[in-house]
């Protein structure tokens, strides 16, 4: 159907029988059926579906009890966890147990979303455009249509949150439709010592040791909402050869990326990405070092751009690895000369392949611009996203829907203006950090002499231009937001320093991003639309297609494997390997809850353990049930060897990493006592 | 002769004028005149080879004056500024000046070498290998081949320092006989941030304003050596066209590697070098940021840490680039295309790329652990390479000469003493800073579980186990260093916190480096030797090797060019410019001597100025000379354009950066008046 798909026919041929982040409405029952003997009905997938969430702070989750109880990963739920603690209340450090319902903590600016329907739109968007019309027009033609169609759903949904998602770089468009849930409550977190026990180091490793999960509430008209489709506890948990299902949302992959792309990645983008994501966590750490409640406040971004930092060398690994890159020249040629059949056929896919490699090319020119100024503009800071919203959002809401920036059509609105105006914790020391941060790394990859570089900076050095910034911003101040916000023209004039440094970034994002599109987006999506005659003269259907942060299905045994070392690792980690690794220094050191295991504590529980399931980052927090669709554990992590299938999936040594459910529930049963919420998934007390 | 002499040979087609890093004993001065109608004397080349210097400490400079005068980059002069100031007496801050003889003040650890004498030993040391040597076994008996022939050449020469240089990765052994001062002294520095102004900002950019100049004496029993062949000052100074020369020690290129080294560099080995330096720095930097004093000491580590990166990060830019990388493929197709008019030949041909394709496939396995262990272990530490000297030094004397490591056969051993018993400041606050570094990094890179990390953690975080190994060892105290250098057994039972270390990196260090000469290093010259017959059947002669940080002639004019964003740069700066660009912040602020320049000062003097001339990291200080041989300025960089030329040379745009004589002088006359050296070098007062 487009370049994407063209080029995934080929892998087809030496797919394992675990690849795949399967839409819900292509899943592949008969495939499941062969490989596994394990019957998939449809009314499965239905509650699978409507009992998984995404948590839009970035995640998965799933109702877990009729009343609204989500079930999720502490590094999930982080987020509300940080914004909820202070030097005097650190739930971070403490973990958070809601007694009573009364005590279940509001998050500040969470949202959960559940998809209640699929429909597909292709031929909606793609009428659209004209044959007459050139790539970038016929891209920002698409663009328009699909914010019509989300607007023509919410409208008539009564208020459903309606996206549409592009799969195969445009080749299919289909329209998902949300119920969403705003009143977001903590019910329940552990330490992070012993959620994220071994810290970044452990992190992406195997075996593992981490209770990583948290239970939030939704929440309606102030009470517990009604969710009838919830997952049942499995009252045996985690075995091992059982086949698991994990149903979450998956952010981003690259298997069908073309060789241009991946070159691109490996050679521009990631190598840029991981060294500034490395500068930040420098400066986060050195700032930490400073005192505790440093360290408490840069605690969460820290965690999280550490994350990314390990992913993204990971993905770079795979990438620079020539036994992977072989592999994807050897699909480019099998597709060639498959092509090649046909003289004009092979002269339209060199064509349109060339097209897209010149895209790439041209975006060298300007992809450091794209990833500081509109990619990730100041990363990290809460001041800066908020100035850049209050800016854009009063400019963009004066435009017609169809017309506006994604994050300000109508039916993304909503949610911008929650995370916008939430009343969140902003510490200036760190902001400076992190501003300061962005001004260092602008000097240093765009050269003193660029414009924007020269007029942030205005003779003063990063440090110096980071604190005027912002101590000059009362963006602080919820109000003061939403005075602005309100007020186009003052927010156009006024003298706070965030937004000066926001009325400076913008037309600079705005440029770039719009030679992205017309440059880059559209040369893609003008290849994927021509391609689709080659493509299905080629090859058949059932394929997947790469993940877009919505609802997919993955599937695989919880199974060993022989690591890279030749040494093998067993399915699953027990409590006892827990204590053997604990050494008591961080990020080894157990909270005190842990130090000494109560009476009766089950040292022999499965903690930890993996399946072949194919997941990736957004993943997180995604149940994992047996075919029965009962919870069986919570997928939180990938081993190390897994980060290369974000190009390429390898089922010898990829693992999936769970929390195993029998874990959890030996944990809220002898350490944390939390007989509430063991009721209420139907667990004994015992 | 051998791979990289095979493939060198195809790039020549399209080689242009004043591409080339020559020899002293294969200069083509039939092109060189007939390009720029120049003719070059033998008596000119030998004049210019026994004026230029190289320094030890890493760099080039030239003999200016009969009575030993040295004229370096301030920028490898550094190392002894740094290491002859302290808080009282900042000679980097505020430049150095000795008004008489008596008050020039020797280095504590450089030597100086000037090249007597090259001779060809090719067979010599080919003769050690027969036809059943395996690969590694060859590669071992040629080094021991190499350590016989010096060691009779120091013998025979009552001293000297003698050297075999490898070129084209074994296809060519020439001996280099050196003859060597160990007493340097300090004369003339002019304040750092003059001779480096715009700092790491403007570091590898252009136009360019740095007084990027120092003047070193050397001293043959106590007294100023007689050298009798140094290069005149000349009168006119550098002009816009004329033909330059450039006399120097270019350290490392890789014009003649295969693609499967470049495809190495490019995805192992300069990611993990610029991500480990990116780490080093952000640490360097917060260390300077806490006190003025931190900042002082760390400020020539700092500097040459940032130049590593940027230089590296360019190089990456260039094998990053798919101009690049395609010339570079053609080039192996070109060769191969030619091979194949013979089957034979392209069989033999594919089997040795294919064997060096392997080779570095299987690098790939410990290159980590060799970045990390052995080719920069603990990476700015003086304390951990003192240790590791004194461990090493007592095993390695105790074996036959030609099996000891490289830096402890008699030829190298007095260098690798000078520098290990040397009276240097070691300030054990950045030591620690450097050893942490270094722990996390291992930490990172290598995983919790790696056996060497578990061993130097010890169960502590990196901050702690810095301090501990720091904190608790004595080698900061000279005799102390001499005591355990003399006693082995008690090197080998030391409870000296760095000796510790050194004992835990040593055997892994020793291990790595074993498997990088039998796997990598015995692969390519077996490769080498095997593709001479292929090599000479298709091409002739007249190529210059690779840089092996020995003496090496490049030329060309000075001209502008067009820099990558199509604006024309003139070929020199004056020093008008510099008060344009001086904002008074750093690194942009001048010295308080240059503030206000003294009437009289001639502000349209060039200052810096281009040439094409080929030159690479290792050149820094090299003298730069007209077709008569007289000193029209000294080259101390390159401009961003010029860093992929590691790889490619490309006369469009890269640039040979240098001070300009005039611009010396002038200085010299007005800003210092340091009349004793402007007489020395010849040069009226005014």
């Amino acid at each position: 159907m487009n370049v994407r798909l063209l080029l995934l026919a080929v892998p087809l041929a030496c797919v394992t029988a675990d690849d795949g982040i399967w839409l819900f409405n292509q899943f592949p029952k008969e495939r499941v059926k062969k490989a596994h003997g394990v019957a998939i009905t449809d009314a499965l997938l239905d509650r699978l579906r409507l009992a998984s969430v995404r948590l839009e702070g970035g995640g998965s989750g799933s109702f877990v009890s009729p009343l609204g109880l989500v079930f999720t990963n502490h590094h999930v739920a982080s987020d509300c966890i940080q914004k909820l603690s202070s030097s005097a209340t650190d739930y971070m450090s403490n973990g958070f147990w809601a007694a009573t319902a009364a005590d279940e903590k509001p998050c500040p600016d969470e949202s959960v979303n559940v998809l209640l329907e699929i429909r597909d739109v292709t031929a909606r968007v793609n009428s659209a455009i004209s044959a007459s019309s050139s790539p970038a027009e016929a891209t920002r033609k698409r663009k328009a249509a699909r914010i019509e169609v989300e607007q023509e759903c919410t409208q008539s949904s009564g208020g459903n949150l309606c996206q549409v998602v592009t799969l195969y770089s445009g080749g299919l468009e289909h329209l998902y439709r949300y119920k969403k849930y705003t009143d977001v409550r903590l019910v329940f977190a552990p330490e992070d010592s012993i959620a994220a026990f071994g810290g970044d180091p452990d992190n992406f490793e195997y075996p593992r040791y981490c209770l990583d999960f948290a239970f939030l509430r939704v929440y309606e008209n102030g009470k517990p909402a009604a969710t009838p489709n919830y997952l049942a506890w499995s009252k045996t948990g985690a075995r091992e050869k059982d086949l698991m299902f994990v149903s979450g949302h998956p952010a981003s992959t690259g298997r069908l990326a073309t060789l241009a792309e991946l070159e691109f990645f490996r050679d521009y983008s990631y190598p840029l990405n991981t060294e500034t994501l490395a500068a930040i966590i420098s400066a986060l750490e050195t700032y930490g070092k400073e005192s505790a409640e440093n360290k408490r406040i840069a605690r969460d971004l820290l965690v999280a751009l550490q994350n990314s930092y390990k992913a993204f060398s990971g993905f770079l690994g795979g990438l620079r690895d020539p036994a992977l890159m072989a592999r994807k020249r050897d699909e480019d040629a099998t597709l060639r000369n498959a092509a090649a059949r046909n003289a004009k056929q092979l002269e339209e896919l060199n064509a349109v392949l060339g097209e897209v490699g010149s895209a790439y090319q041209s975006y060298r020119d300007f992809y450091k611009e794209y990833h500081f100024f509109e990619y990730r503009p100041v990363r990290g800071s809460d001041l800066f996203r908020i100035a850049l919203n209050i800016l854009r959002s009063g400019v963009e809401k004066a435009k017609p829907n169809s017309e506006r920036l994604k994050e300000y059509t109508d039916s993304a609105l909503p949610r911008t203006e929650q995370s916008m105006f939430a009343a969140i914790p902003i510490h200036e020391s760190m902001e400076i950090v992190v501003v300061k941060a962005w001004l260092t790394a602008i000097q240093k990859e765009l050269g003193p002499d660029h414009s924007l570089v020269k007029e942030a900076l205005a003779g003063r050095t990063p440090a110096e231009a980071a604190e005027a910034y912002v101590r000059s911003s009362k963006l602080k101040d919820v109000a003061e937001r939403k005075r602005l916000a309100a007020d186009p023209a003052a927010a156009a004039a006024s003298e706070d320093g965030m937004m000066k440094l926001a009325r400076m970034v913008d037309p600079h994002g705005r440029r770039v991003k719009r030679q992205y599109e017309d440059r880059v987006q559209a040369a893609v999506e003008n290849a994927a639309s021509r391609i689709a005659r080659v493509r299905y003269s080629l090859f058949g259907t059932g394929d997947y297609p790469d993940a877009t942060f919505t609802l997919r299905l993955s599937f695989g045994p919880a199974t060993g494997y022989t690591n890279r070392q030749g040494k093998p690792v067993p399915w699953a980690t027990l409590f006892s390997g827990l204590y053997q690794r604990a050494t008591g220094v961080e990020p080894y050191a157990l909270p005190p809850r842990w130090k000494t295991p109560p009476k009766g504590f089950r040292l022999a529980t499965p903690f930890n353990f993996v399946t072949t399931a194919d997941t990736h980052g957004g993943n997180s927090g995604s149940p994992t049930v047996n075919a029965n669709g009962e919870v069986t554990g919570i997928l939180f992590d990938g081993n190390i060897e897994s980060l290369p299938n974000r190009f390429v999936y390898r089922a010898n040594d990829q693992r999936s990493v769970h929390v195993a459910s029998q874990g959890i529930v030996e944990a809220l049963r002898r350490i944390y006592k939390a007989d509430r919420v063991l009721a209420e998934i139907g667990i004994s007390v015992k």
